[in-house]
């Protein structure tokens, strides 16, 4: 079997986020819980645009978040995903091969628009997610390129990407070709209602398909329906063989069967915007770990590249995270 | 005659920027001179966009950016500039409405794209900005709404707007109906370049049209095709009632007949992004002008206002510059 050539490869939605600056009460009044990820259809997303506030567009989605968080550190990445030839569907597919990943998703000719994210930051750098999936949501197994997963070392999946219907079918394909190459394969919760959505597909996917885990707190609790973190821990700890728990500013806890490492969160001034925060820990973990780094070490390059992230508006690294992290 | 119930009108090219970091060396290697406009086709934009790094998208545009300034301030403002209906130009309307701004010009259901600047930011905070004209390039005299003309205190004219072949007489015509209705007209010379290409015209345009103009130190001397500014500044005197001429760091001069006025540049602690200066500049100036203040209090809002757009990336307020002028 052949050396793989590319160390991450990623799947998911492929979004264009719209960021505005909004007020709590704001969103408050929109019915949106802070913090949270709801998915919005075509009206409602118009019915939110016009009431949002003056907006910043920024190539985003989370799994393409991670990949071009891989590039920045001098890693190679590659990404899958589904845009449609449509404006902001050329601005998703310059920005991330600008970035220096791979794509070569085709841009679909028809079906719904590129799908986007309009994103409310509040003063305290939360964000609330509002996401149109459109031409994402006919993500498929068509659009799994089985030679780019061969080529990487690690296929990365975004939880998100349960909700579009054919997705999770094109999931399953993906982790199967990257195992049956040798590859490990690692996936994200995402989102505690996600996971909600889809508890027992994602504890499914688990049994023969997952390597690697990454949730945060509220993922994993909700995976296993517990508010005890400790408890829903040492589950996590026995269901896959390796899972990464990020915990904001209180840093993250790997678990690696019976070894429990902990990491604290690298220092950041000013919180600013919190989108993208656990994609860019999760592609310095996984930069890291294809660089053969030991599990603190890849915690570490992790909370740095979270900790850029946050402290601007948008969801990729401003500057090159490779400065950041030599030396560490 | 009714009084009027707008602060300013502006009339100028609709367009979505995408802002990029770049090198020196990549500026100098598109053949491009640091600081200038330039205006491109379709063909350029693609050659210029794949070889760009990862892009910013804010509304822009020289003229609706000064309305929104002028709407932060606390004023009145209305726009008058045309896009596509496409997602571009969806952007532009959103955008310049949600900051406050009157806008009404129906979008265009076919013809070209909404119009974009390519612009390329060095570490200097230097922008040097590729155009493409798109839909502005077909304003012409039937999208000048005379009702709103005659609504407003103070009509702005922007030079760039010198460039699509129809928008010439559209101005005109709007200054014709401006000056009908006992309004003022206010023209920024906008680049150094749109002078050379629009020197006779601008001169032109002087002579019965404008009662306040705009520019920079380039602008002023290619207008008078000299590289004396206190010459220039002289002739300028004598062609027109009001000249608002800013020096960058060194601040700005206001000529009006014999009075001369001198203003200091208001402190900026680092310039990150110079696109906007003149733009917010303008949006200060008038919005004192509208409120009957002196010519010095005018400049030093006008100051402040630009301080505020080139301390941060993007050409419009990051926060309402009515706090920031409140007292002074």
């Amino acid at each position: 079997m052949s050396e793989p050539t590319i160390d991450v490869v990623g799947i998911g939605n492929a979004l264009v986020d719209v960021i505005s600056s909004e007020s709590h009460e704001f969103v408050a009044s929109q019915g949106l819980v802070p913090g949270s990820m709801n998915l919005i259809d075509e009206d409602r997303r118009e019915e939110l645009y016009s009431a949002m506030g003056v907006g910043t567009e920024v190539s985003g989605g989370s799994g393409a978040n991670t990949t071009v968080g891989v590039a920045s550190l001098g890693g190679t990445a590659h990404y899958l995903g589904r845009v449609r030839a449509d404006q902001l569907g050329e601005v998703f597919a310059h920005d991330i091969k600008a970035a220096g990943v791979g794509y070569s998703t085709p841009l679909a000719t028809d079906g719904p628009a590129t799908g986007c994210c309009l994103i409310l930051v509040t003063g305290d750098g939360q964000r609330t997610m509002n996401t149109y999936l459109g031409a994402s949501s006919l993500f498929c197994e068509s659009d799994v390129d089985a030679e780019v997963i061969r080529s990487g070392r690690i296929l990365y999946l975004e939880g998100y990407l349960f909700d579009p219907p054919a997705a999770q079918q094109a999931f399953r394909y993906a982790a199967a070709v990257a195992h049956e190459a040798g590859r490990q394969v690692a996936l994200t919760l995402s989102d505690g209602f996600c996971v909600d959505r889809h508890r027992d597909a994602f504890r499914a996917l688990f049994d023969s398909h997952v390597d690697l885990v990454f949730a945060n707190e509220s993922e994993l609790c909700s995976l296993y329906e517990t508010s005890d973190f400790d408890a829903a821990l040492e589950q996590i700890r026995d269901d896959v063989p390796l899972a990464v728990i990020t915990r904001s500013e209180k840093g993250s806890v790997i678990v690696n069967g019976v070894d429990t490492v902990t990491v604290a969160a690298a220092p950041v001034e000013r919180v600013v915007d919190t989108t993208g925060a656990g994609d860019l820990y999760a592609a310095g973990f996984l930069y890291g770990l294809a660089r053969g780094y030991d599990l603190e070490r890849c915690g570490t390059v992790a909370s740095i590249a979270a900790a850029e992230v946050i402290s601007h508006v948008g969801p990729r690294p401003q500057v090159p995270l490779a400065g950041l992290v030599a030396g560490r």
